[in-house]
């Protein structure tokens, strides 16, 4: 048997993401030692007893000791209070990383607490689902996925190959990306979709308690989409929304512009106009479909990434 | 062999929709004959190598002669010409229905134009895909979903119940309901989200072309689930909102506000706020889950509807 790729890995939160790392790393023998950081008592008797750590710790100065590579897996507010308190536990040579949605913040709220000879590769995997917590993970969570990795300039070379050789063998797909224009780029294709979502899905709660009902009732034509995308972590979401505070209301403010016009085409009765908006898109779903993003993914079928068309 | 329902069924336009009802009622032996209405030659020759109908007419009253009963199921402001043009056809006992999104408008367009002695039965089946034309139905298309019936004040109880057992042997649910109520749980459950959904993939559409590449590229954070709804047919959906005017804008106003709301908590950095906003909508998420309205549809594997937990 080789020797795994890192001795010993730290997930720093063990939910939805970082417990589906865990189990990817069992799987491939990615780590010799897993420990889990976590903020109760209780929750880390809950990882030892779902067998995804070896280890499990509340303090994350303890969690951090003799780690090859810590892993923060936790809503991105909570980064900068972490790595405070987990700084005095880290070995020199050791790798920090993480899997938040937003990359600028991140750097702003970590690097400077890494002591010297500590290695910085944020990174970002796109993967997740609408469900939480560490029974929500599993092993193929990112296979078939994009990961982001946003390293600051100068950064080690060999610890940024390592971690994008922990994430291939998780069956993802690496890409190096400049911190700013990652947040940018997530701003439109996953933050205002869910600000998007969370608002209709709202608007629709706050109907009568008649309509409300039937809102339920009729949702397989077009609002179900919403609800799944709704139901997503609340925390994580609005860390997300204050940490990329300025691409999401750039992306808003766009949004905004071009659903007023599509609002006054209709107050006008404009047919062509709409017909036109509505044609455009399709070249857009064209792109997705042939790149192979259009798979629609079964939490409870995690082997099946199906794809439409 | 029992009788069939209708010794006549005749399809004004055989899309998605018409065609997978002509599927569906071949596999249930629910008609007699069908005959099929399009708009060219080349389309009526089409829907013949498809098997899709028995005769294939291009002329609607000649499409309706004899016919038990006749559904238009055509982009809805279609509706208005074409009721005028086959109503010289209908025979005395005749029923007419329809599949369309909107149905005041479809009985403001229809109804005048229909002789006496024949009965008008307007429904509204939910269901559907992004995908359009004839060969994108199949005959399951509307099992174990709603079909809303909106018959005017007065409608004969006998039509209403053949229309409704029509339905029922496909595999749907029938409801009947007023149809202003129809239009305005529409224009939240269904007429809104697409219009959203239009308008972020073309938001996105507008980005420089570098940017656009990416949002393709990435389109698994969220981004996805906006393209495949917004692939749908442009036509029909022009007229769902030019149809369903005052309903739409009432359902857009609350949700600008509502996301004027979420904006300014954004720009304040009010986490409270999002936080208790992002919450609220996992209840709904959880009556859609526990209606058994979440499953996801595969149209290449039309047999398995598959649920979400």
């Amino acid at each position: 048997m080789n020797r795994p790729l890192f001795d010993k890995v730290t997930l720093i939160g063990v939910g939805l993401i970082g417990s589906s790392l865990a189990r990817a790393m069992h799987r491939h023998g990615l780590a010799g030692e897993i420990a889990g950081c976590a903020r109760t008592e209780e929750s880390c008797a809950h990882l030892l007893e779902l067998e995804l750590c070896d280890t499990a710790h509340s303090d994350p100065a303890e969690a951090v000791q003799d780690a090859d590579l810590v892993i923060l897996c936790v809503p991105v507010s909570a980064n900068a209070a972490l790595a405070e308190a987990m700084a005095p536990g880290l070995k020199r040579g050791a790798i920090v990383s993480d899997v938040g949605s937003v990359k600028q913040s991140v750097i702003r709220d970590v690097d400077p607490f890494l002591p010297e000879g500590v290695h910085f590769i944020p990174g970002h995997p796109i993967a997740g689902t609408e469900h939480s917590g560490p029974e929500a993970g599993f092993a193929e969570l990112f296979e078939n996925r994009y990961v982001i990795l946003t390293p600051p300039p100068g950064s080690d070379e060999e610890a940024l190959e390592k971690v994008a050789q922990l994430w291939r063998t998780c069956g993802s797909t690496v890409e190096i990306m400049e911190p700013g224009h990652h947040d940018k780029v997530l701003a439109i294709t996953s933050h205002l979709p869910h600000l998007i979502a969370y608002t209709i899905v709202g608007t629709a709660a706050n109907l009568e308690e008649s309509e409300r009902r039937e809102v339920v009732k009729y949702s397989a034509s077009g609002f179900r989409d919403f609800t799944r995308i709704a139901a997503s972590d609340p925390i994580m979401w609005r860390d997300v929304f204050l940490n990329n505070r300025e691409a999401v209301l750039e992306m808003l403010q766009r949004f905004n512009e071009d659903i007023t016009a599509l609002q006054r085409a209709i107050r006008w009765g404009e047919g062509e106009m709409l017909e036109s908006r509505f044609q455009q898109t399709r070249e857009i779903r064209r792109g997705v479909v042939e790149l192979g993003q259009a798979g629609t993914f079964d939490p409870r079928e995690p082997e099946k990434v199906k794809k439409e068309e």
